[in-house]
């Protein structure tokens, strides 16, 4: 006997996407540079890991790293009361809320991308639209559709108008798109700090976005994931840059005491999580936070166990997190590395003369290779094709051409503007959270292969 | 502003659930005896958890338990391959398959509830009844209900032909009533050695299940959690037992050398993992296995993101497992000391003249009390209840008012029949893989109070 039965038809569609620009990720991971195991291998400067803190965490956390009787046994599976007491903790110290949070309003999952799925399940129905201002981290685009079968609808949003209020007319041009094609949206997504750019928001575009929210019956899932790596804003805005960036503090949606002002409360939810603040990704530790909706709580806690994170994580996080003298310590250190690195790696972009958005927080910097890109076309034109005269003429394709060249010739992944939904060809998003030397060696590499 | 936008279906529908037995479950566990800290504590003897090797385990994962820097950083979502290497040592070690069973047919998930939702998910679409004989483990219904949106079809199986080919008439009758509903059913569970009876199936029932699954285009779920906690089978056979019983030796699926005559291999999925064999619920490590499907292992890859393990649970995992010596010994341990209480607590039940099926495998026994059931419920007669003649009366509600007696006054938790779906009231299954001490106490502190 041989054939195989039809899978369910969301599974169909999963497995007829493609993804080879997945698949190029894949192989810069498995390929890893090394300078005596893998001296070809491919170096990486295009993940949102961040690897500036790796001694200091390995030595804590294995510092505390104990297996216990509880571990061997089933828990809550919205994370142990320890470990939420602990999430609860951090956030009133760090995300200055109006209101203390508390242990029972956070449902702890595996990881942010679980925390996506889980959110996007509860509040839309399959086939929903989610909106999301882009450029966007594409990630975004499966963690909504592969198991609650819904999409993301782009909201295109200039960089120029990220932080500004003006940017509510493109949401609400998306929203009349969906309805003249009959589709519904009951989510909202807002990174803040925002992905790719590292742009903080200002206070005045959330809240024009939460009222827009509002209005329009949408939740909002506020992704603040990269709140506590902001390495600039007012305080310390000392560097030298151009004109026209316009640095805020972040602000969590926690804090907006005027919040019942904006919106029905009960639409927003926070995430947060391990993965970014604390260098932490392979965890896979991330949660939920609403205060304001206790049916949303109830409804992730029936879920939960499918999201359950391993007793052994429940147990070191609810540790680290304990300590708060610890956490002081670390996210400080995280937060100066960064810096530093942002302006080591800010005076090369303005050396060699590529514009970049500058950034005030996560892991990474947005770059216009744009010029860089159309000389490498004209260059490496293939068999018929015809020289590009401007940037104008560029093509995604060229933009995906000249990033799998990094990658299998030039040796260095970094991110291509494509799988971030760019606006225009030529972006790429260029990681700044590894140590110093293997930046500046790989960056070096990326430009001397892009220009050859 | 106030008021709460609506939620999505499936999580409506999941909110709206009665969980009340679940709620008495979390009492139990959350107000655990303690001969000190907690007195007066309930005493729990019906949870599926080993406590038999605490000590020897928790030794071991201290003594293998160090971070590293791959533990960090992100990883293969469906398990390192170190992992899944493992799995596929332990596999080829004690399944017995046909041919070896290599890493990458292996999927790791969060554990084995997440196992059972990732399969219907990939298999089945929402409304889709999925085939399952009772009793069974009730976790199952939430497990293919609350974010795949598919049901149980219960198929009643009497206790004397759950080993017997005879069985087949009631999944054939089973479909025949979803057909005249106009549903449709893709996935049929099965659970060697079974839950709650604790016996293995026959190789020939197996067989004809799988013919039948084949017949009617069903993928079968080989539910293989407790393979190699087996401490009775045909070459064990010496406890004084009831003449009428059958014991065979577990046959795990993977070892069916003719199972492309049954059946067209690739509807069938194994599925196994830690929480029971290596007595490690609470790490939520869980795998499936499919050496006949490329598709489903694909689709799973696709989806498993949203159900990525803890780096630090897939290191510790994969040193265990990767230690062939400690698993050989281990495994011979816990099944020594299943098999020690086995006997102990079968003696009390044959003394004490409670029917019981007798188990060859798990960590539980069934237990038949109708007739303690009887006298309780007329010793305990509600305000206008009329005594009740025979066991013939009694209903499941009259099981659940001792259950929850037991747990509320007599400060012990068992697990009941009609949260297995047992077909008469009186049915309760005790764990008997606590430390004898604790099995004996409690469950003499049941009697006790269901004897009153």
């Amino acid at each position: 006997m041989t054939g195989e039965n039809s899978l369910s038809k969301v599974a169909m569609k999963n497995t007829e996407t493609d993804n080879s620009a997945f698949k190029e990720f894949v192989k810069a991971i498995s390929d890893k540079y090394h300078a005596t195991k893998n001296p070809n291998g491919i170096r990486n400067i295009g993940v949102a890991v961040n690897r500036l803190n790796e001694k200091e965490l390995l030595e804590k956390l294995n510092s505390i790293n104990q297996i216990t009787e509880d571990n061997l046994d089933y828990a809550d599976a919205t994370g142990t009361s320890g470990l939420r007491e602990g999430i609860a903790k951090l956030l009133n110290r760090y995300f200055n809320p109006c209101k203390d949070v508390l242990a029972n309003q956070v449902v702890v999952v595996n990881g942010c991308t679980a925390v996506v799925d889980l959110i996007t399940t509860l509040t839309c129905d399959p086939g929903n639209a989610v909106l999301l201002s882009s450029p966007y981290y594409v990630g975004f685009e499966n963690d909504v559709k592969i198991r609650a079968n819904c999409f993301i609808q782009k909201v295109k949003v200039p960089h120029d108008e990220l932080q500004e209020i003006s940017q509510i007319k493109y949401y609400e041009q998306a929203l009349e798109d969906l309805r003249l094609q009959g589709i519904q949206s009951k989510l909202l997504i807002l990174c803040n700090p925002h992905n790719p750019t590292g742009m903080c928001y200002s206070r005045k575009a959330v809240e024009e976005i939460l009222r827009f929210a509002n209005r329009n019956k949408l939740y909002v899932l506020m992704d603040e994931i990269y709140a506590l790596s902001v390495f600039r804003g007012e305080k310390w805005n000392d560097l030298p840059e151009n004109e026209s960036e316009r640095l805020y503090n972040f602000e969590s949606v926690l804090s907006f005491e005027n919040l019942n002002e904006l919106i029905d409360p009960s639409l927003v939810i926070v995430v947060h999580g391990l993965s970014k603040d604390f260098c932490l990704n392979g965890f896979r530790v991330g949660w939920l936070v609403s205060p304001w909706n206790q049916r949303i709580l109830d409804a992730a806690g029936v879920v939960s166990p499918m999201y359950y994170i391993s007793g052994i994580a429940d147990s070191i996080v609810s540790k680290l997190l304990g300590d708060e003298e610890y956490v002081d310590y670390f996210l400080n250190l995280n937060v100066s590395r960064l810096r530093d690195n942002y302006i080591k790696f800010t005076a090369t972009l303005r050396e060699k003369g590529i514009p970049y958005i500058p950034a005030q927080a996560g892991h990474f910097i947005w770059i216009d290779l744009s010029k860089h890109l159309l000389q490498w076309r004209n260059k490496n034109l293939k068999d018929g094709e015809v020289a590009r005269n401007s940037t104008t003429e560029l093509t995604f394709d060229d933009e995906l051409d000249m990033w799998r060249g990094a990658i299998n010739e030039g040796r260095v992944y970094v991110s291509s503007g494509t799988n971030f939904r760019a606006h225009e060809p030529g972006w790429y998003r260029i990681t700044i959270s590894v140590p110093w030397d293997e930046l500046d060696v790989g960056f070096n590499q990326f430009l001397k292969y892009i220009t050859k």
